[in-house]
């Protein structure tokens, strides 16, 4: 985790405080439900809960001597709970209660992160409403091709994440499991009705056959997941850089008043944000193949995967976290210069028409052949004048094609209303 | 594709008459679609299904000439339409042909790999039940720990590649879009009903905003989740190699009667095709993050997607179908050795079985202070022994213990029924 | 390997018929060693490679009966020597001939690969000196920045290349190593003088020490580097990508006469090349980490490492010698437009040299602070003028300025020669 | 950087205290520099060194209110030089500072590293001499194969750390240069004496061409040779824990005496810091992707590599080093067992000798068939008996056998030390 690219919420998750905390509610939850078996006394169930408190401190100091995190733990909590304390973990085995609480560590941060792509949608479709209707060349290997709206563009991006969305609740759904069977997932000596009571109090299901382990193909799952959404927050990341670049500038990440690029040169603000949502990006897509290579643990268990997750539960979720709020802020405060659009629009002088004035040029008597040379002979000119002059005044002056359209009819073929008739459907697609 | 790790039925979905015969029913229904919309002659329409075909030798001749995949296949369309052939395509771009028909290819590939992963999970089932209660030890970090029954480790198998299944049928879906919405998405030229018409005959769903191409975060899913599948495979193929080597050798892989591993030495049989297997899932992960990066496109679409796509369309999905399909032959097959997995649990001389004698003598009134030296002073002599002791002859030879137990409470300790008791349970929730 | 990114020199270095003729002369100077040390008659060696021959076809026959390659094709070997076969391969095995047969194929790769990065360095070197003095803007974050010169960018990629160059030599050092030391490394069955004869023959080192196989960290490092050199060419393929974008044009890939983007728009020609390049590199890259995953063999070898490398060994090579000729050709025929170089560094309205007036009417008397606001008031009408106004005119037609600076010297701080004054000695640094 | 997987004299490379003190020295440097060039007053450049300090708390708030690193930090820095400060960082950029300081901070991290290596290299050493000749089994595909020994093992690894070193080496070489070139590397307004001043003066070679930044493909070679190393600490790592596992037992990490595995049973003793390394491992080549990702910066450079460098420069270095004298530590207190080797290498009754066998009675005129058909027979009896019976004893046994080997001629075969005889030979070209 770096602190500059974390937020408070999400790196709470994975404070030892909370880790603990969650570790308290599992084991005494589970001593509840030996209670209610019968297996211990009821009332050792109730002291934990009434008395049951930890120190991050103590436990380090308990656990420096001991060696295990889990041990160090039970013997914290037993020094605030007394003698009732030796009924906690009965049966249990570690694992049970370190994976049951990656479990809600990882559930939790995918509801922030859900959260935080529900925010995110909320801008886009506010953005994408404000400018349903704002034309803007749309460009295919980076050159001009026809016109779309930056609407469009923003309804695109909203459909990714709201696909990004289901995918993130899916992965959630896979991590959010809780295993409570032993040493080797057999539940020798605890009762497969305390995993139950255990999973339905802390919010997961139950993890249907556990080996020491909840199986790591789930974890995969969720971190290959991360790995697609932080790819779509690139992609948006990288049109918005693009479209702040100089030769383009159709669009600028916000600049507060006071800031400043460079101290003379009024032209330099940099899409800084968004160049670093690429690299945020890398980061988080890197996390996938170690936890792809954790999936193939050894026999019942082995321990490879405990420090690959270490790193990767919180700095995948915290730094996702993040740049999807800084995604966010981005769009929300996105400025916007649909003149800038229009005049880059207009840049190849009306070019993007030139289709359909050869397709009217047809339709008019004239043979495809004679088209395409009418047609063509302006456009060079036009190409060639980087466009300084205008194809519509050009054919308008040509006194071959002037001879077959009239003005207005070839003012229509200009006519940008034609390429944007279908947003509404696209919008309805989208939006709903 | 490596012919030796391919299959003909997935490999031939890859095939140029397969993606140009894709191709034609692209267009020739989107034809039917402007028929119906009247948009184009319904003559036209029929002419093509009824005369339209295709060489793919003529295809490449045309291309090396015209250096466009598209256009070489409509000219040679034409060649066998005639003058019908000029309504094919109108409006369309080529990649509202080339992303349907990778959505089409995907959806069926999809398709062989679901069919794959239900032969696995039959021959998983069968073999569970088969050794529902064959005892066998059960080990974390490659320790022996408690006992399991292999039955387990095989549900715990099927449990895992039940996710798979899951996820592929959600992959699949992601992938299985139609788009034809023209040169960049606005249905400038094209009706937006020809695009649900077509979707509908191909079996896909519509893409609901589309630029000039299908958005890529979808293919990312897809070779993610292929990714997972294979790690899956991982896992489960290095517990077969583990239990294949030479000290375990509770399980190997089926050797035909004649096949010789080495001339002289009848051990050398080596678990060559998980060994395979483990190799094939890395290639799988690998292709992974190329997927991921091509998310972001460019604008409304830059080419950089397609090189990739051309080796990992067909390198994942052949790849993960032949890796599927030799996994299901391995377990089929797989030579089982009750006896040599009991020897195994035996080797330990019982010292599994020591928990629950150190219980029984705190129960029968020992301090668990002696309890532990009792126990621990009879099975260190089991440890040195290498296994070759008995820790129940010997528990039942120490006067201090047999002070405390009689000879059938102590044998009582050494029961395997106890660890497998809830076996039924965990086979209920993984079989239903 | 896919064709159309495929060249025929490197894909025959992984053609079967050539894999076989280094297998055979593994084996053929192996057996000459051992003749000269007496271990077999020399007529043998002689007889072997007067007779020695095989047949493709022959082999695969063989190898379907007897499911082993190497025995395969020593079978069809001796059908053609007689019975002094019998001599071959006495005390190999079979990953002697297989992973010396590897080092073999990789280091031809490699000297293709050096010749292909000798040719782009030669052609990088002769469009750097051809636009040595091509002054055209500089741009961080896509944002214009100061001048450089074009011929900067292709050194700046030359000192790229060539660093790569350097690294390949590296890597082919690392692969380029014989090993026959036989079953497990311990030359218990042959002398360790004919794995030093073979080396020599072959044009490899000796492998110090080998358990069956060469140790496959050499490989990962020789793929890794494979990876860097793909990043590198998306480096430069990306900056094409850039100077190619309708808005900015500054450079495009050739276009043949003939050649036609799109019928009617005579501005549509895409950087299709150097798209293309982006995916390749996305390849070689993604081949990366399955290498590194095939390092941990277990104990003396698995055979794991295997497929992959049956993949990767020709997909990396073929493809980035694919990506470096099709570079090469992108970079020989670019087409430099050094006018729109100019327009765009003009674009600004000379906002690049507004630093240098602001040290100069300091260094006239000005407070920093009035000189900041005499050149940030013309910087802003420039600005937002889209570069329609000059800096120089206004700051000339100012009548604070001028009271300060003489219009010389006003027009002596808007000098381009200011920013290139060191280009020759960045170009010595470069190119020696 | 996870505090149990950090070394605090790697972490304290990565302290914002180290950064800014490189920082001072490299601005102080360059002022020197500029000082005898006569481009600013000595006592200035004196004065600097003389009372220039910097609070890192100071600079963080500073940073708060201007949002930029470096001008916080000279801000800070000026406050105790006074106005000569003004002197400093003129015509320099800030990535002149920051790129530099990375090439440092790099450089000492390969430091520490190829220390860290030294000392593995050196136990592994020590341990390769100690267990020389102790025999082991060889095992190809996990399966018993011929004899090796303990020592030709580490040798094994020895050379391939080697290897890693000398290449760590040269990944050191790529990162270590200084860039002190301005805004876009031309030099405009520092001169290139500076650069090459501060470059002698930091320990650093200069970089021949920066743009803005020095070249990403540097960086990414230098985190794939961590890559590399990752997955050679991993194989060794792997090695281990294959021959702790209760079956084979050949050798364990020290427990120290205290230490428990598990309470009652006593061989739960588990190779965790082995797992760990595995683990570990997977996250190092998890940067490496990232870094060949940071490559393809735009055009004279983006900031996009800046956060992934944040996390993988600390992360990676800081993992390898805590990885690689964990790797040392595990062996320099391995726990080897000769005498379970020994057992190990005779559980197949001998088996290992059966091909030798098989030539001594051919030799002795026995038909190749007849031979096999006599070694096979008892080959089938030691199988089954898993080792329980000796193919020494039966083949002494054996009156075919007998007929034609004296007992003395067949126990020749089964000397261990026919394979050793060239253990030194190996060791002489791994130890020099």
């Amino acid at each position: 985790m770096i602190p500059r690219y974390s937020r408070p919420q999400m790196t709470s998750i994975w404070a030892p405080e909370t880790r603990f905390r969650i570790w308290f509610e599992i084991e005494a939850h589970a001593l509840d439900a030996m209670a209610e078996l019968g297996i211990v006394p009821r009332e050792a169930a109730e002291k934990v809960w009434e008395k049951g408190a930890f120190e991050v401190e103590r436990i380090d100091e308990i656990e420096a001597e001991v060696k295990h995190d889990v041990i160090a733990f039970l013997t914290n909590v037993a020094e605030h709970v007394g003698p009732e304390a030796r009924f906690l973990h009965q049966g249990m085995t570690s694992s049970d209660v370190l994976d049951t609480c990656l479990a809600v560590q990882l559930a939790r941060a995918s509801d922030l992160l859900i959260e935080d792509l529900d925010r995110l949608l909320e801008v886009l479709k506010r953005r994408a409403e404000e400018h349903k209707l704002t034309p803007t060349i749309g460009r295919s290997h980076g050159i001009h091709a026809e016109p779309v709206t930056f609407g469009l563009k923003l309804a695109f991006a909203y459909a990714e994440f709201d696909r990004c969305r289901a995918r993130l609740v899916a992965a959630r759904e896979e991590i959010a499991t809780c295993a409570i069977s032993g040493a080797v997932g057999t539940f020798a000596n605890i009762d497969p009705r305390v995993e139950a009571y255990v999973a339905d109090k802390m919010g997961l299901s139950i993890e249907p056959i556990s080996t020491q382990v909840i199986p790591r193909d789930r974890h995969a799952m969720f971190f290959a997941t991360l790995g697609v959404i932080a790819s779509s927050i690139e992609r948006l990341a990288t049109e918005i850089r693009h479209l702040q670049r100089t030769e383009v500038l159709e669009a600028e990440e916000y600049f507060s008043p006071g800031q400043k690029g460079s101290s003379a040169m009024p032209h330099k603000r940099n899409p800084v944000l968004t160049e670093n949502l690429t690299g945020l990006a890398r980061m988080v897509r890197g996390y996938v193949t170690p936890a792809l290579e954790n999936v193939a643990l050894w026999h019942e268990r082995d321990i490879s995967h405990s420090s690959v997750e270490r790193y990767i539960g919180p700095d995948a979720t915290v730094t996702l976290d993040f740049a999807l709020a800084r995604l966010t802020g981005v769009i929300d405060k996105l400025v916007v210069y649909p003149e800038r659009m229009q005049k880059n629009l207009d840049r190849m002088g009306g070019l993007v028409h030139s289709q359909r004035v050869l397709l009217a040029l047809t339709q008019a008597g004239a043979s495809r052949e004679d088209s395409y040379r009418l047609v063509q002979r302006n456009a060079m000119k036009v190409w060639e004048s980087d466009g300084a002059l205008s194809l519509l005044e050009l054919l308008k002056a040509d006194p071959e094609v002037s001879a077959l359209l009239t003005p207005e009819q070839i003012e229509e073929r200009f006519d940008l209303g034609y390429h944007l008739k279908h947003v509404d459907t696209i919008f309805a697609r989208v939006f709903g």
